[in-house]
């Protein structure tokens, strides 16, 4: 990090946006106390983070599979997501013991479920390595060159950290290659679940909900980490707040956020809001209508589509977010405007070298738009009919594996081969002939319509020249009919064949993703080239950027450690209406019709009629509080984060953005930038007035 | 209503809900000033109600057809809802100028378009004409005989009062019969069309929105009515308000409820949420089904069901609001708490007629009950499948026509003749056979599955003891091939024919009508039985209900003149989410769709595009104020109706109900209970920004 702080120590006392900016740990300290108060955070400085302890508090988000998590005992007791640990739950359920539905709950430690493989990853040491990663590109290398100098260098310096036994080592790109850190973490791989509330609590409202507000999930689970058989002792760790929280009130949410896009030139970002996700809209809706006609035919079809159907109707809908909030935040309109203010800044100080660079990025930009539509058609290849998805996952399988498995493209190394065949296998009961039939000629159909600069060669090799859509539907009949694909054990054995023997099978399906396969990567080794060529590009641009704002700029997320602070906040979603920050137990029964996802499991049902004078009680709500929404700036990677108070305690545990929020990722818009979290003391009531988990309630200081 | 005034002048002062009751005019009197000042009116009593002037603000408002309207000049000049003009605007449609899409101003008195059949009734003078009505009930007569003779009476004092020129007078029955008044209205026939915004501003939102907040329809139009050919001089109007409201101020609606049901027992309200509308629901929602599954082989058949398919969702969609209503307001519970207390008082205060009348009202409703599905099945026979709604027209028109004109069912008059005769025309292409037959057979399934006690003579002399359904619809299938009744020709020379004739045709489907009409008649002759009974019974019990009350109580709307009062306000629709008060011109952007029914006309954009500082802005808004919401206790026939501020002045025009608050007929329940209306500043920047109508302006004291 100390190449980060010497970029921004001279830099003015930061102004920003209530709520914007995924912060790493070291700009908090180069943002300084006054700013932290003035967030609403009253503790010191170095109990936060402190670069001589190496961490504080902030180093208390730890890294699990795909989220985030914090400890809250000093017993190894961590609090996440229960969407986080559904893998722990069905690996211990059995048909009279449903963990999934029922939920789980340790009264001892001899209870404890230990989880087979389930990773926690606790941060230890933040080093810049940006000079050994810039050492390591060759002078006068090409794009390519770069990107894969980059890369062999990334994965030596992980190897080297991962020596250290117990250490897992993360990578990190930062501002498109501006800086390079690695992280060091601690795994620890013995974890135990302690508690999941029922599965009709935890994931309350299922998909219907998802994205939504008001929301009434408990989306808490509570797991204990052991070190050498002993409960784990974190150098930090949350106490648990049972004075709650109100509108107003400032907190933080840490963890691992994924991605994101905001360091983008505008045009860019306006490829996403012109063509990425309009295209991706209008798929989804293609073959959603597909799928549905399909399906009304047949009630065998309809259970074989159901799963790819939730995939593409949760992909519409999320690209119907991205425009909607892309339109309303006038995100590319104020990039536009940003980085106008730059080039005039540039120009001025003479920072000819960055203009250049702006200028290259564009030119690069226009480049990808050249063959924009073909490519979108090549990824989209293997996404929608099987006829083409298993064909091309054989393909590339078999073409990875002539290659060292170090070399081997993500996802095809020996590590992954179980899990692709695993979805291989799975993948037979989801395949519908006629509704895949329909796909793949949706497909087909957009082929042959690409301008003809950007034709696919395979496509034209089959299908060209057909003269009209019956010719081409029956030559799609006639590569599919004899195939062997369709047979799982003959699917299954081509997997584990070379190309060679897969093309001596003359079978016609498969050598037609054979061919596709082979543009399928030349567009692969294009992309390496690009990004080869914005790793030199984008850092000298993105120094523009940061002079012009003379203060810390937060990095785009990248998986690493950050932390963001807001305020406990409602919000508008349109005229007229107002979504108040904080719900209650009274709108869970509302919300209960007995069928899922709004099916509030009896116990709960019955400890609420009891109407004891119960626990945790929020007194401006006059109910137990159930979920809350605050303005800070998450992303995916940031379920299960802890969210924190001024004072350092867990208030709650982070799940979700509200719909309008979705185009987040590109930039932040105060009015709906809104993330969705459980409130710690709805967890704390159910701990007390459903389960009876007096010891629990102990460990976390609220009993 | 000296009667009304007699029976509660004793009362103790009222406290009574916010915003609940629909009252006389004459009981606001009784309530008093300090109530009056309560509801924050600060207008001396006498200048909203005087016996002795015949009026007073209270009356300016008149009656429209199926609405409310009233005067805001000296001049005539009428505001009322856009919805209400409806034909006008169809009636001087063309297609070179279609007012109902573009909407009309008339820049001077000779553009005003005239409207062919439109009445304004002013109401004048307010009689009780109770001992009329009771003096003409015969001793010892029984409950069909009662009926008969209260209904005499009503036609004869009707047709009396209306031998005066230009006079109409409409006869009201009060608490079950407990009181009768009659209204006299000075009858002005001379209506001119003056402005009507574009459909797209009045019906903004259409069908979608219908119910809905957040709403921002300008849901106005203003007509001017003429007497001697010059323009009406109202004896009362409302100056227009350009200073407007905001959450908590006082409001008041006035106009002519057409039908609530508050006064019933608990167990015949426990009836609709039990019985009816759960079988609506489900009647209508499987209707639906049979339309959209017809509708989608064809798109013929969609086209000829897309009116009745939206008349069911819009029955489908109300019978829902009723039942989450009800069951939300816990309004049978609390009517049978209520009526608990009216009981034990009633035993402890000796009025043993009170409770032996209630006794007697609960056992009239145990025999409805009791054959409950039959008569809910014939009053739906007519309702479905136009093959049995037009025999059940026909040979139901055939035999009132055997009747004296003045004896005939209402709506089978020889006034209502042309009516019945469009809409047999108009349904010709509205008929779908394949839909109609499965809409028919739906029907058949139901009556042939009625529990033995309960059977439908006809179907079973027709359809009894086939062996399964597959013989059903041969049968059905036979009396349909034949029939004429489907030949449009045929079918209007049937409507004029007389029974004798009708059954000389021997056509099986109109004989299958013929029966079933017998038993639809003696349904109707027992039901004015059980309405002769109630007619004894219920005033007996009403009594008790008032003593107990010791305040006035608002009778059940009955299409008389009534007046709410309540307040500005928003609400909660659910936990987590505020339904603000008022709505601006930003969130009528917000909508636009550009297709219909969010589809904002140009000009309205260009006029608030233009952002010249805008008149009739609300300084707490920072925008020009659409519609808003108050607690008013109002239901159908309240469309148009005036809404004034605690001085007199018309602040806004209702035109709806939130759908929360659709049940609000049973009860009134204050979290819900949400009129909407149109705020009359819309109406005022309409016609300056937009319209750049000054002189209206002017007579509205708005320049």
């Amino acid at each position: 990090m100390r190449r980060a702080l010497l970029l921004v120590s001279m830099l003015l006392p930061a102004t920003s946006l209530a709520g914007e900016g995924k912060w790493m740990p070291q700009q908090v300290l180069e943002l300084g106390p006054g700013w932290v108060k003035q967030q609403g955070f009253g503790l010191p400085l170095d109990r936060l983070w402190s670069e001589k302890a190496g961490g504080g508090l902030l180093s208390n988000a730890v890294q699990l599979p795909g989220c985030s998590g914090s400890f809250v005992s000093a017993q190894g007791l961590l609090i996440t997501n229960h969407h986080c640990v559904v893998g722990i739950l069905q690996e211990h359920s059995t048909p009279q013991a449903n963990l999934t539905k029922d939920g789980y709950l340790a009264r001892a430690a001899v209870d404890e479920k230990p989880a087979k493989a389930f990773r926690v990853q606790v941060p230890r040491a933040f080093r810049d390595v940006t000079k050994d990663v810039l050492a390591a590109i060759p002078k006068d290398v090409d794009d390519l060159g770069r990107f894969k100098a980059v890369e062999a260098k990334q994965k030596a310096l992980v190897a080297e950290c991962e020596i250290q036994p117990g250490t897992r080592c993360v990578f990190g790109t930062f501002d498109g290659g501006r800086f390079f850190t690695i992280t060091e973490f601690t795994e620890l791989t013995d974890v135990r679940l302690v508690y999941a509330p029922p599965g009709q609590v935890g994931d309350f409202g299922g998909e219907v909900d998802n994205w939504m507000w008001p929301r009434h999930s408990g989306d808490f689970a509570l797991l204990r980490v052991y070190e050498g058989g002993k409960p784990y002792q974190p150098k930090w760790w949350f106490p648990v707040s049972t004075r709650g929280l109100k509108p107003g009130d400032a907190v933080a949410v840490l963890g691992y956020p994924g991605v994101s896009f905001r360091a983008w030139l505008a045009d860019e970002v306006a490829e996403r809001q012109a063509r990425f996700y309009p295209q991706v809209r209008e798929l989804s809706a293609e073959w959603v209508a597909i799928m549905e006609a399909e399906g009304k035919k047949s009630p065998e079809v309809a259970i074989a589509t159901a799963d790819d159907l939730r995939a593409l109707l949760n992909r519409r809908k999320n690209s119907e977010g991205q425009l909607a909030g892309l339109a309303r935040g006038r995100i590319v309109e104020g990039m536009r405007e940003a980085e106008a203010r730059v080039e005039a800044f540039a120009k001025k100080q003479g920072l000819t070298d960055a203009v250049a660079a702006h200028d290259a990025l564009a030119a690069l930009h226009q480049e990808k738009l050249s063959t924009w539509d073909r490519d979108f058609l090549l990824d989209t290849s293997s996404h929608g009919a099987r006829a083409f998805g298993w064909p091309l996952l054989v393909a590339r399988r078999s073409w990875e594996a002539q290659r060292p498995d170090a070399e081997r493209e993500l996802g095809y190394q020996e590590r992954d081969l179980p899990r692709l065949r695993e979805r291989l296998e799975r993948d037979q009961k989801r395949y519908a002939p006629t509704a895949d039939f329909a796909l793949a000629m949706s497909w087909l159909r957009r082929a042959l319509a690409l301008p003809k600069a950007q034709r696919i060669e395979t496509v034209d090799t089959v299908f060209g020249g057909l003269k009209d859509e019956a010719a081409v539907a029956a030559k799609l009949k006639a590569l599919i009919g004899p195939s062997k694909l369709f047979t799982l054990a003959e699917r299954m054995k081509m997997f584990d064949e070379g190309v060679p023997q897969l093309m001596t099978r003359k079978d016609p399906l498969l050598d037609f993703a054979l061919g596709l396969d082979v543009e399928r990567r030349r567009l692969r080794d294009r992309r390496e080239a690009w990004a080869g060529r914005a790793l030199q590009l984008r850092p000298r641009w993105r120094a523009a950027v940061l002079a012009l704002a003379a203060r810390p700029v937060a990095p785009d997320a990248n998986s690493t450690l950050r932390v963001t602070f807001g305020r406990v906040r409602g919000y508008s979603p349109r005229d007229g209406v107002t979504m108040e920050a904080q719900t209650s137990l009274a709108g869970v029964l509302e919300k209960h019709t007995g069928v899922e996802p709004f099916d509030v499991p009896l116990k709960i049902r019955e400890a609420v009629a009891a109407k004891k004078p119960a626990r945790f009680v929020d007194p401006r709500l006059k109910d137990v509080p159930v979920d809350f929404l605050a303005d800070c700036d998450t992303t995916g990677g940031n379920s299960g984060s802890p969210v924190i108070d001024g004072q350092g305690r867990l208030v709650g545990v982070n799940f979700d953005r509200v719909w309008e929020n979705v185009a987040n990722d590109f930039g932040y818009n105060p009015a709906v930038a809104r993330n969705v979290s459980a409130d710690v003391r709805y967890l704390l009531w159910l701990l007390a007035e459903v389960e009876g988990a007096g010891d629990l309630l102990k460990e976390l200081g609220a009993d």
